[in-house]
């Protein structure tokens, strides 16, 4: 981290929540297709047929431009399009914090789906997510959110700046339960 | 703070963003009245005079009762009433946090209204408050909300739960410009 840049005050900004908003503040952009995370489903005779027509856009991520170190706050928006491949609702990849292994706090703006959350025993638990609503994982739960509606499911989460995406345990575990 | 507590995952629930579904939820209710923060206003004859007749509630806090540690994020709603004293406008006491100088994100649910920012050089800021905005303090910028309408301004603030508040440089800097 830039220590230098906190001599200064951090960013002071106010955005509407919506991607389009976002985007319109100078948000980077990251999509997400079925190919970059085609081993996180289960039917993978579903995600092959499916990759052989098409490379569908699963999510799209909504990061602010501002400048940020550990003392910030993530306040990135993530649109998950509808969706199944086999029996699976469209996921987001789902990741544990590191280091700290702190919370994520959710919060619905459209669409309907679930907080699918997983701590490190494999224990599974859900979580709706729907506008007006907060759902929070405190530390060692990993998250993954899906979309069981019909509409895109747009979503503020909220997390510090300080921590470390951990992937791999969470593609690892996947949010199955032992044993399945 | 409680290292053994952390050896569980933590908190995980979904709670509707509003004062009534908090308090369902069991949270702590605080109450700011007038005579709690007279010393911030600036006309202290219309303090005196609103105080001699009744002692208004400023403010109410909803702070959920989720065990946390510093792991945690802070999630709570204020309910800010309208109204004034003397010309200024309602306002919350307004802190800086300390240990560390990290992020404070408001998101505005109900009411309309602004997060008023200074830094410890003197320097003022505002930013809008209203429904479906983020407005976003990054570290160094102490903050303070205030009501410009005529109904209640609802919102929840999100903070890392390992802040410190400090309000003594917030009242001694009270968000005035220096020299006035």
């Amino acid at each position: 981290m830039d220590k230098d840049k906190k001599q200064a005050p951090g960013a002071l900004f106010a955005v509407p929540l919506t991607p389009a908003e976002y985007e319109r503040f100078g948000a980077l952009v990251t999509k997400r297709t079925l190919s970059q995370m085609r081993s996180l489903y289960a039917d993978q005779a579903a995600v092959e047929d499916r990759l052989a027509r098409e490379d569908p856009i699963i999510y799209e991520v909504y990061e602010l431009p501002h400048p940020y170190d550990e003392t910030d706050l993530l306040v990135n928006i993530t649109c998950l399009y509808p969706g199944r491949v086999g029996d699976e609702y469209y996921m987001t990849k789902g990741h544990f914090h590191a280091r700290p292994d702190s919370a994520e706090a959710v919060i619905g703006l459209s669409g309907e789906g679930e907080l699918v959350v997983q701590n490190r025993a494999g224990e599974v638990r859900k979580l709706s997510v729907r506008p007006g609503q907060i759902s929070y994982a405190g530390g060692g739960w990993g998250h993954r959110d899906i979309n069981t509606g019909n509409d895109p499911l747009v979503f503020l989460a909220i997390s510090g700046a300080n921590i470390v995406h951990d992937y791999e345990t969470a593609a690892r575990l996947n949010f199955r339960k032992r044993g399945n």
